[in-house]
């Protein structure tokens, strides 16, 4: 079926990462070069903007400062954790939704996000399919969890590890200047899946990587790691840590939650973070009072721009090219996915489309055969396949010595 | 008088910096210049590996690598924190410094530190000159906290101050995107100076600084504190706030010693997070369960070799050239101190020698005329001063996607 001439709206969701704007980038510059697109929008705070009708004007904007979003970390637009309740339960939304669309003539909708935002990409187009509305709906993959399902790997992924890595490797030496025993425990994001624990395997590379690694596909017990840490102390004066902050006991609870007290986002998941604190209390009470530091990277590891990796900038800005020129070709109700050459020796990833009800919903975790038998580091297959997703850097221009980030003049349409 | 000839030994001491090791590379390669330099030690663990006769032979390493310490973060030698007695209370590692000198035929001793390395310094020198042993000492400073006296800046804190400013800004683009209130408060080191608090001003240059700042130069208030957020809170939906580790009440008592120690978790375990971790509980309690998010920078701040700045890695290069240079013109009982040329449009530093009594023991504060009279930012004075240390950037070659550091092959010499 011929595509339609039309608007499109791009919206941002959930947890920034370090290139989600170069998604951003590319969707705008490559709609730019199509007739049949003929407004662009940007919708601020994701799909909240589409309801509020709070929508940014995309062609007033410089070219050069949608060129450097490539650089610019976080959400632009805003972002937002918005769960649409199931049409059959409440229609309200969806009907406004369709309202605005309508108004704005919008046939092309791309919204970049993680497992939460294909659920609401894909409620949205089945919606609109129910109510003949023709409007091509393409989903753009970003977490730097890197548990969508489908794709080899996510796009915010790369920077997020390659900050991982980076950053352990300092940390190693840092860690390790004095000549009294320590413990440094680092504490790396990632609900349910350990890919970027895991990625602080790439130090490893360089010889200076952690001692300990913890994932959350596999159980922990407190008294374990203790021990652990204890057979670390014994043969050399410094133990180096990596945990995720979703690792979860036998029960599958997660250990923060034994000290924290629960708090729930809007979409249901636990609020974590603090897990280092709690084991390094834990673990200067069980080795007299041993030097202990927990390091969170908290939101850091998620934005760090200035070492965004070069490989992951490219991809995620592709992410946008492609998921225009797919919704141009017809394409809806898919996610742009990235698929891995196996057979080439080069690294080398194309882009291919997966329905947006398998994304939806599932998350990917690190295979269990690439955790070592004892649980506590990766083999050389995550190593294998983490590595190439760090390569090369940010070119950002400088200013003043500080990194230039672009400027959006954030026109809102008039409602 | 002539200097005579002999070895040379190099220590490092104190807590790590990015450049550290750019100090260790300029004293290596510039004594490898001078015919009057024999050997050339490292000493592992700063002093006590001149007490442990634990010394490196530096002739035996690649040039290459030696080069690569430039880019190499932490202390390469080792370091330590060890305060050597006044010598009419207890000479005994005096006399085994002299005695290891003597050995050895050590007539050129360079250490890198702060304060209290200067301390070290200033006692083993005059010891010496009491005994009537010749050797030349020179002291290199180093320190993030910027807080050395004589001196316009350290080396150490353009870096860490680059790391500062910059994380701000990605941070505060993370902490921006949602369209829900949120307090974020960030630590920064620095216990009774707050030039690198100061540093994250400089995101303010570009737009993205904090609302708040606090530096232990003035009293903290905790009421006042809640209050101030408050206000931001009135006109905007987001607070930042920047928070020096050392603030302290009108007594003059930190605020993390009297807040943090309360702090124990359900099990009874010490909780080890900092007062950006209390503050955040309080505004939580005091502003109706707003979402607040506490960050400390922890080690990281003052390990990023990654974001170095260029101006700092040059500098202390050229602190440690500069100390062996003036060794070898009969210099000693001093440290290398900087000057800015203040008449100069642009930004000029000159390497000039101080008594290094007067650098030992002295903490150099962020002048009050350069806070703001609200306490709660610094003045254009503070940005001046501080931008010019944080141009450039680190050069530092990079394998597999990673940094390659330094790597030494730490030949000790034989007892």
């Amino acid at each position: 079926m011929k595509p339609l001439k039309g608007a499109c709206i791009f919206g941002q969701s959930g947890g920034p990462t370090a290139v989600i704007n170069a998604s951003a980038a590319g969707v705008f510059l490559e709609a730019m070069k199509h007739d049949l697109i003929t407004d662009i929008y940007g919708a601020e705070y994701g799909i909240k903007g589409v309801l509020n009708e709070r929508l940014i004007d995309i062609r007033q904007e410089d070219v050069k400062e949608l060129e450097l979003l490539k650089n610019t970390p976080s959400s632009i637009l805003g972002s937002v954790r918005y769960k649409l309740k199931p049409y059959s339960v409440d229609d309200s939304d969806y009907k406004r939704i369709l309202e605005v669309f309508k108004k704005y003539n919008v046939r092309y909708f791309f919204y970049n996000g993680g497992n939460d935002s294909m659920d609401t990409c894909n409620k949205i187009s089945k919606y609109l399919q129910s109510q003949n509305y023709e409007c091509n709906i393409i989903g753009i993959p970003k977490t730097i969890d890197n548990d969508l399902y489908g794709t080899d790997h996510t796009p915010g992924y790369g920077s997020a590890a390659r900050y991982v890595a980076t950053t352990v490797m300092e940390l190693f030496h840092d860690t390790h200047v004095y000549n009294t025993p320590m413990v440094c425990i680092v504490e790396v994001m990632g609900r349910n899946a350990g890919w970027l624990t895991g990625a602080a395997a790439l130090a490893s590379l360089k010889g200076f990587g952690p001692d300990l690694m913890y994932l959350p596909e596999l159980p922990f017990d407190v008294d374990e790691f203790v021990s652990d840490v204890k057979k670390v102390l014994e043969r050399k004066r410094h133990a180096f840590v990596v945990i995720s902050e979703g690792i979860k006991d036998f029960s599958g609870k997660y250990i923060s939650e034994y000290l924290v007290s629960l708090r729930r986002d809007s979409f249901g998941h636990a609020q974590l973070g603090g897990v280092a604190t709690v084991l390094a209390g834990i673990i200067s009470d069980e080795l007299n009072h041993i030097k202990v530091r927990p390091i969170e990277f908290s939101l850091l590891q998620r934005c760090a721009a200035h070492i965004a990796s070069g490989v992951d900038i490219e991809e995620a800005f592709n992410a946008g090219v492609m998921a225009v020129r797919f919704a141009l070709q017809g394409h809806t109700d898919k996610m742009v996915v990235f698929k891995r050459d196996e057979k080439s020796e080069e690294y080398k990833i194309s882009y291919e489309l997966l329905d947006l009800e398998y994304c939806a919903n599932t998350e990917r975790k690190v295979p269990k055969s690439w955790i070592k038998p004892d649980r506590t580091g990766v083999t050389d297959d995550f190593i294998k396949y983490a590595l190439p997703l760090i390569q090369g850097g940010n070119n950002a221009p400088y200013e003043d010595g500080l990194p230039r980030y672009a400027k959006l003049k954030k026109v809102f349409v008039k409602k």
